[in-house]
């Protein structure tokens, strides 16, 4: 074989893709089949990046937002010699293997981002970027560009639809971030068919109403053409780029090509051996050429770029030592030394204090007190900084140019911004939060259960829990969203019941480092509890005895937030074998060993009444068919919150009826 | 007083908001107070409608998208006569008022859409706007237009900032829906302060890009200027229109004007008596003097216009009765005579033929039956139409011209196209459904809440029910959306387990009048279950015994969707004496009398297993201390479907283990 020509080296992805589809008998084959001449360009030519090496931390990010056509990254990491066999591919789509249906983050090497939900990779990407020029600004010095590369990012037409791409271009545009290139696969093909129906936005305009530099008019066929496009956009030094590429979905295919029919289904046999032909690709299925494979390996020149970075890094650490081991620490996503204890200390002075606040004061409380020795903490909120209080004294915008810029106001995006969160902790370096009210978790939902596929630290602050809002009505009224983000795997939920759990919450979702949390914060002052120190230490495990009631309880009280305070109130009253237990983290709590679960829960108690001003359901696996569960079940109402808790039958006196009730 | 000025009229919104939001210590004066002109000239002089019948079919729609201005709409209500008193405005924000926080459509008269959720007015209005251009190129004649309104909607920075905007905007560009007005209120503060810092959108621009008439920099408190943005508008035969409306927030405060300090609280009195100087407004708190009164009712035609519209209409009726019979019957949202009859006669037929087909198959068969009976039917998919299977012999498309015109190809767009169905079926004349995969009903979480909370018929498919989606892996699977979805007030979630069920689930949907139903089905084939007519006809209670295992059964299994299938199979190997309850809709179950709850559900039975291939965590209040749960509390996983289910213990041998291993 001669040496192979751009076009080989782009229909090795096409039929890794098409093979592997064919294989599976499942997947989509036209978006590859379509992008393969940008991948090959941005991936030969351009892309900064060490196979060897997938978690080098100055490489470049790469982030397929339209997530549908994996074959075309998993084709990409095996031609440029990333950890993944031919036999990885001809496992795609199959039980355990590590080329899933999408991409996944946690099972594939060099996949920077779980994809497949439409946009959200997209906005991954700001957040990558974002944490980019944030680490360059805190860590660069004149002549020491030691954090810097950029983030490309490949999106398709559904991207573009989906609201979150207008919030993340949005800020995008806002924050200039020029290391930021983003590929428009321009193809007029979705799932129902030619575009023209549905999607009719001049997008490059759209885009450069956000402040973007919009390359038009580039043939994403044409490598050259590809080249001229990614020149263009880095000669730019103060805005993202959109490269709008129009392209064929399933180029290649003769019957096929430019149809909906290549997007998600098998090319089929006779298509295949057809578009083998048209392309004049004689290899078998999952065969590449060693030329091919020369091909793609000659363009790999990521050992050498991090030799290179290394010995600048050296350098680097020469001469600012302290600033390089910090990087290094935020980089290897380690906590300072001393910040548990003084985590802690600063607890052990709260219960001992006893302030009386509202959870979200709290919270800020908290970020005070932990974010000085927390660098790497990067906070912000969706237009609500003054009401979820995630503001500090050293909070400063990352809208200027100052190094410690660690705060970002997000405008009224939830989705963007939570998503941003994502993006800024899988790049590394940070650890997010973000905020807004709990029933606007609604608005970010899909990007909390990212949060928690991918294993993320991303923490969520949600204020304003429940009812207690008050007058804002129904609207603003959480009432299924503690159980509902219970429910999303591997997300801790919070929702603390003064100050001193406040701060434990804060505490775990940092110190989590596989999954994100979310804190659950009141809008009302909540009573401070007493607890020994034993109590204090059980916080952090979820749920524990915070009113004893004798070892074999007559009547167990659970609750959360804001309705402790009730069910103690109510336990004084009814008696001293009655039990409160606290339950701040359910999801926590069952993390736990049986025995401590026996403990705080004994099986042989069946008088249990639940708390909670949230939906009644979520709590009957704990109260059984014996017990009762005092919670809301309709939408709330507009009035002051003092007038809401006994209009819905939060009041001691129902705690006490309802338990005196039972059995 | 001589005749009052236009901004004497203004004056009195503003004042309106400004006491009553004192008066309640919260709310939000800032917006009302910039809005205050535009609204006076919209509403004196161009709005259709009628103040004496707020349910006149033909009225203009007027939306607030920035609800948490309702103090604007309330004041505008109250003074253009509608049946809101003084008294209402002086409660607000109070327990059971009907002047609630934000504008509610099930507590206000004249409120037409719940608000407050950002952005979603916005889209409630497009599918308004949508629902008025279908329906007259459904029953107009030539000379015969009679539907003929405007749709109009006011929106904030907050609105715009919204991802949810872009997918509605750009639907209504497409739709060409040029009766559809915004006004975007470009005041430059959100919450957090000016915008500078978060919103650089050269928003004009970016609406041009969507494919909008854009009227430019109308100085929004110059009557004559907003009178001419309005004409532009009214000019536009082709497109909808976006009037860019300069104001100052808090217009008229010496302090607080143009500040976020006038957004969400009290101006408090010092500040209010500050503007009554300002702005030489005498009156005190909540006193409207007469001139003013006659200065908004002189521009009130309300009633002449409806007499107006009922004389044409009488003429169109004389010449098209049966069009005009239909055009009742639709906007009394009354279903055709014969509808449940036919429903039930092909209910009984399929449970006779049994097919074995996929829900979402059945879901399209239920479609083709019950869709040629009714012409309210309006149906679309995000971009799913061949996996959702929402398509029927009978679509076409609404981007024709066709009188028939049902089905909308909404793109990519989960989030608009929910609050859209809600906007179809707030108009009237429309039973809207809507469909993606169910994970992706996070998307639009918030939109399918308001449904709920609004009272609002709208049928949300959800196709791809659980890991039985197969090869596009966790992303993709849904596990916590059943629970979370059931969890939403007033939403009657249905997760069929056959043919039969899935008709039943559809008949229900229609014929719920109060509230939305979302309906999950499977994208794998489930088994048909025999039942006696007693039992067809239980399904539509929510679940029922599908086999009886006696009166005194020693186990109950508890199954929804592909799991009903697994429970009777494993039923047939425990024995005789073990029941399997099929529970369609929980909620709906929860709705019935005790006593039949407790016929399908005796308590006296511990022995209980649920089986649902979702989060267990839901069914402990249904099997409770001593019962166990078959579920999913992880992510899935990339694979052939029918890998997964034995991966996730969905097998006949564990339902049989774990039954016995109980008690």
């Amino acid at each position: 074989m001669p040496t192979p020509s751009r076009r080989d080296l782009a229909n090795a992805i096409r039929f890794l893709a098409i093979d592997a589809v064919q294989a599976a008998n499942s997947g989509h084959p036209g978006m590859p089949m379509g992008m393969a001449d940008i991948a090959e360009v941005l991936w030969n030519d351009y892309l900064s990046h060490n196979p060897a090496n997938p978690g080098w931390f100055n490489r470049d990010r790469f982030v397929l937002s339209n997530g549908h056509g994996s074959m075309l990254q998993y084709a990409l990491l095996h031609l440029s010699g990333y950890d993944l066999s031919i036999d990885d591919l001809k496992n795609f789509r199959q039980l355990d293997s590590r080329t899933p249906g999408h991409p996944e983050n946690f099972m594939t090497p060099g996949v920077e981002t779980t994809t497949g939900p439409l946009g959200q990779g997209f906005a991954n990407a700001v957040g990558m970027a974002l944490a980019e020029k944030l680490l360059a600004q805190r860590f660069n010095r004149p002549e020491h560009a030691i954090v810097d590369h950029r983030t490309w990012v490949f999106m398709g037409d559904g991207c573009l639809m989906e609201g979150i791409s207008h919030e993340a271009a949005s800020l995008a545009g806002t924050w200039g971030l020029h290391k930021l290139v983003a590929f428009w696969d321009d193809n007029k093909i979705s799932i129902d068919g030619n575009t023209d129906g549905w999607f009719t936005d001049d997008t490059p305009a759209r885009f450069e109403a956000y402040g973007w530099n919009v390359v038009r008019d580039i043939d994403g066929h044409d490598a050259d053409a590809i080249k001229r496009g990614i020149d263009q956009a880095l000669l730019c030094v103060d805005k993202p780029t959109l490269i709008c590429c129009r392209t064929t979905i399933g180029h290649g295919s003769p019957n096929k090509a430019g149809s909906e029919s290549s997007h998600g289904a098998p090319l089929g046999h006779d298509e295949i051996a057809a578009t083998r032909g048209a392309l004049e690709w004689e290899h078998e299925a999952f065969h590449i050429a060693p030329a091919i494979y020369d091909g793609w390996r000659v363009g790999q020149v990521g050992q050498f770029r991090e030799d290179q970075w290394n010995e600048a890094f050296d350098k680097y650490a020469a001469r600012f030592p302290a600033e390089a081991a910090e990087l290094i620490r935020r980089s290897h996503a380690e906590l300072p030394d001393g910040f548990a204890a003084a985590a802690d200390a600063y607890i052990a002075k709260l219960q001992a204090d006893g302030p009386v606040v509202a959870s979200r004061k709290a919270s800020q409380m908290a970020i005070e007190a932990f974010a000085p020795h927390l660098p790497e903490l990067i906070g912000g909120s969706a237009d609500l900084a003054g009401s979820n209080l995630t503001l500090w004294s050293g909070s400063k915008s990352v809208t200027t140019d100052d190094r410690d810029a660690n705060y970002i106001y997000y405008g009224v995006r939830e989705f963007a911004m939570t998503a941003i969160s994502n993006g800024l902790t899988l790049h590394g370096g940070f650890i997010p939060y973000d905020a807004t009210f709990l029933v606007f978790s609604d608005y970010a939902r899909n990007a909390v259960r990212m949060s928690a596929l991918m294993g993320a630290r991303a923490i969520h602050v949600y204020t304003h829990d429940s009812i207690g809002l008050g007058e804002d009505g129904p609207t603003h009224q959480p009432v299924e969203h503690l159980a509902s983000l219970r429910y999303i795997p591997n997300n801790d939920v919070w929702r603390p019941c003064d100050a001193v759990e406040s701060a434990v919450s804060w505490k775990a979702a940092i110190e989590r480092a596989d999954g994100p949390s979310c804190l659950v914060f009141s809008r009302q002052n909540l009573d401070h509890q007493p607890r020994n120190k034993a109590q204090v230490a059980d916080i952090a495990r979820g749920g524990y005895v915070l009113r004893d009631g004798g070892a074999n309880p007559d009547v167990i009280l659970i609750a959360t937030g804001s309705e402790v305070g009730l069910a103690m109130k109510a336990a004084a009253q009814l008696g001293d074998n009655v039990r409160v237990v606290s339950m701040p983290s359910t999801d926590v709590f069952e993390r736990q060993d049986a025995a401590y679960r026996e403990s705080v829960l004994p099986k042989s108690c069946r008088k249990r009444v639940a708390i909670e001003a949230g939906v009644s359901g979520f709590w009957g696996k704990y109260v059984g068919l014996d017990g009762a569960v005092i919670g809301i079940d309709t939408f709330g109402a507009s009035a002051p919150a003092d007038k809401l808790f006994p209009h819905f039958g939060f009041t001691v006196e129902r705690v006490v009826e309802v338990a005196r009730s039972l059995g």
